[in-house]
């Protein structure tokens, strides 16, 4: 820099602040056209490729979940606590269309509605203590609020057991005031240390929570079963995801109850089955431990103990049903739970159309958006600049909305829309006049269509066996088992430890394995297969000299 | 007893044991008896008198509202921790009527469901200190979970700005994601150290919070106005309740916001106003905090901070409500919002009616109930033994039913039902041909009426005052006022200060003494009566030098 003048030194410095500006300047506008683009920015670079899923359904289930749950907009990761999961329209969309749907129901049953406190004093936990063992490793405590001590904490309810049924002894002073039937709508706190999945297994969830009580087991019994039926319709009507109804063996029912009933579903993705719902009969396990007490109107002077039931379903069918019906895409959801059903997306406009032509195209779609809507079609148009037709559909495509219409000018003039079925990738038209007819139809035929798929790979995957070498194989081959039972506890807890694999291939990489998991009962089917001889049939556990007068369904499960 | 043969001794000790039997057979039988008709029994007796309110509403309000919300099935305090409350069935029906109305025309308006955890850090509550201030001292901390204390604590949420915005910043990523607007019906705990009261002030409390984010400050201001509109209607079309809408003044509105709209509510009772529900427009200020930021549509390149709006309305309406309608009979439920609307009482029944009339008037009182159901009508038949229709119709009074329908073997020959209004006591025959038109018009009418006397009522008692030395003997008229007040948040304290009675009576029973309750602002009404001239009509604060430029509702408060 010897003999530079003063001058050009200066003018130097000016170059330096005017580059140095200039690199500032492009650096945002990157930053900022990547977030206009929706796309995160990984070391300065675009990643479109990030944006759909990364991994196959096959090759990385757990990973596919995760991608898409979040990929597909239905949750975020609570990065302050975790475990705790933020639940987002498309999964509230679906959560209130089941809230509605079984308030409805419950609600012409005479089921009312109501709010109980969130938290449960220690010592009300101590009425109750076989009921709440099991809960206690889980409790969330509040010590303290502001900066003061509590005198006594208090615990968030895992579950309204321990906060309710002092009420219940306290109303229920009469046979007349029988059946009393409660429910609500709340979220509980089960603090797992396991390890937590979005919608399956998280430290809150939404729920709801029914707590009734009757006059007798009869009377409690058929309330069982009618909200069991239910929660099957939840599934199976809104979800399209089938379920075995059945009741739970002596080991796997609600511990404080009497006996339970529970709709249980099916991963075919890994072969294992999870438990969708229960509906539990309590007997008078807990109206002796209340103290809630009718007189016999049929024995007058005598004091009965009332009957009752509890039955909860939570946000957890959220996530069987994306693991039911996801595929390498993304998320594929069934017409009658979509917030969005239909997503329209111009197609055939480019550089060389004129404004004129672009006008009376968005006029176009927006006619065909309003023909929808007014069929009651919950429906979109994608108009978003500067993303190809091709990005769009992938966009969607990765949010499952079950159905897609393209609209062009060729569609314009052929007077159709293409459109292309989520589930199926089925392409096809439709004409501009029959719309309204024929796309509802065709969202109704994607709802039965998955549902059918669904159905039949569950049913396949459901082996009656007979044979004890071969319920291994069977459940490698990610199938869930009926067999012979004979309903001992100690006899179910060693079919577990019979089909737990002992790791014979250390050297095998662990993604490579077979999986080591034991079985353990679902479920006694209501439907029951022939096949079963009472007295004579033996329990299928080659250690066991029972007999069974049962098929029960075993799997591995969540 | 000397003399007395062991045969007669014994004979003795088995009467003993006999009487010693049939009195204890007795006291169960009473106790039975007592609980059958639904009564406490109290040292052994029946109470029919504590049936009823035990005392006005004028003579003691506040124990007045507690016995009504008690005893009309509202609420139950929840004996394990202080300040908690259960909602029962004809409360949550309120709140699910509210719940609806407002979710469906939020819902037009675009604004998407959402649950965020109940948890928050203390590390995210850190980053926006100021908001967090006033909340600190009523934070639920929970610090162990099972028995193993927490990392870190978490907060239950007192409100879920902290909770929500993080994820705004994630979200909006460019002004294409504006609005977005998210609503969520949930819980949250506010730890009060105050005395709680029912509905009004509950450490637990069930509302909707919804947060959104806006462009700029035109578009967030039409929204803040949208919701307080529905704000009103709730309190106006569903409670019949009148509400004040407004802005709050610098000291009273939302400490983290721009500005704060309102509506208030009066109680005829104590003078007293209410904050019924607010609609914040948070301007930028917690965009700036959590860095929510789009591009500027309208010069790119520029990034602008979005405007934010947050609203709220919890179960306090409720509570309002009770307090506006109730009387010294109990509550008083409009219509609309009345779980039940109708109750029959079948009358003229006595032991001289034929068990075939008996039946046949059973079999009309279904009829009657069946063609109110056909009509849209929520109504019931008391088909109870062995009570009078007198105990009845004190039951369901105090229960707040708006409509009692008589009907007994006169009206059959009438052909007619006598009714008596709850709110009016008014009573009158509506005949049998006309029930489906006539109840629900009637129902129309009550909802009308108890609307048009609480609005009266309020208006009566807002007055316009000019001069200082009035407001004092207005206050204590139970009235609220409008007053030319400066705005300025000094001056506004000085007021609450100069109204603010010292205790001159020394020797005056406490409940015989005027209250001593300074005056705050409610609200600057939107609806200006004539009267300020800006810039000359002076602040009525004798002390204040400012000028007025509106007139400000000011008067003792909730």
């Amino acid at each position: 820099m010897e003999g530079v003048t003063e001058q050009s030194k200066s003018a130097l410095k000016k170059a330096e602040k005017q580059a140095k500006m200039a690199a500032e300047k492009a650096a945002k506008a990157a930053k900022n056209a990547s977030k206009q683009a929706n796309l995160p920015v990984v070391g300065g670079k675009k990643t479109d490729d990030i944006i759909g899923i990364t991994v196959t359904k096959t090759d990385n289930f757990s990973q596919w979940y995760q991608e898409v749950v979040l990929k597909a907009e239905m949750v975020e990761y609570y990065q302050e606590i975790s475990g705790f999961f933020v639940l987002r329209p498309i999964s509230m969309y679906i959560w209130s269309t089941i809230r509605k749907w079984f308030q409805e129901r419950i609600e012409n049953l005479g089921v009312e509605e109501a709010s109980f406190p969130m938290f449960l004093s220690a010592k009300s936990l101590e009425k109750e203590k076989d009921h709440v063992e099991g809960f206690a490793p889980e409790l969330a405590w509040v010590t303290k609020a502001g900066d003061k001590d509590l005198e006594v904490p208090v615990a968030v309810r895992p579950t309204s057991e321990a906060v309710m049924y002092p009420y219940y002894a306290k109303w229920i002073r009469s046979h007349r005031d029988l059946p009393l039937r409660l429910n609500q709508w709340n979220s509980v706190v089960r603090w797992e240390a396991k390890q937590t999945t979005p919608f399956l297994r998280t430290r809150e969830f939404l729920w709801q929570e029914g707590h009734t009580a009757h006059l007798n087991e009869e009377l409690a019994g058929v309330e069982v079963l009618q909200i069991l039926d239910w929660y099957a319709g939840i599934y199976e009507e809104l979800l399209a995801v089938p379920v075995v109804k059945g009741r739970k063996t002596q080991n796997e029912k609600f511990a404080g109850g009497y006996y339970t009933t529970t709709v249980e579903g099916y991963i075919p993705s890994n072969g294992r089955g999870i438990q969708g719902g229960t509906s539990h009969c309590l007997g008078q396990n807990f109206s002796k431990m209340f103290d809630i007490t009718v007189e016999d109107p049929a024995n007058k002077g005598n004091h009965i103990h009332v009957w009752q039931n509890s039955w909860g379903l939570s946000t957890r069918v959220i996530g069987v049903m994306v693991m039911v019906h996801g595929d390498n895409k993304g998320l594929v959801l069934p017409p009658r739970i979509a917030k969005l059903q239909t997503i329209l997306i111009p197609v055939g406009i480019n550089k060389s159309t004129t404004p004129e032509a672009r006008k009376q195209h968005e006029e176009q779609l927006l006619d065909i958006q309003h023909t929808l809507k007014k069929a009651g079609v919950r429906v979109d148009v994608d108009f978003r600049d500067g993303y190809t037709p091709a990005w769009k559909f992938n966009d969607w495509e990765l949010k499952g909305v079950p159905l897609r219409i393209e609209f062009g000018p060729k569609d314009a003039a052929n007077k159709v829309v293409s459109f292309a079925r989520r589930d199926t990738g089925e392409k096809g038209t439709v004409a501009l006049d029959e719309l309204s007819t024929k796309i509802p139809e065709l969202l109704e035929t994607i709802q039965k269509d998955m549902y059918s798929k669904a159905e039949t790979s569950f049913r396949e995957h459901r082996l009656k066996i007979t044979n004890w070498d071969e319920v291994l194989p069977a459940l490698d081959n990610k199938n869930v088992v009926l067999i012979p039972f004979c309903g001992d506890g100690k006899c179910e807890d060693r079919i577990k430890e019979l089909t737990t694999r002992v790791d014979e291939q250390p050297d095998v990489p662990e993604n490579q394995k077979p999986p080591t998991m034991g079985m353990k009962s679902l479920c006694i089917p209501f439907e029951q297969p022939e096949g079963i001889v009472a007295g004579e049939t033996e329990c299928l556990n080659p250690e066991c000299k029972g007999k069974a007068d049962k098929w029960t369904m075993f799997g591995r499960s969540y």
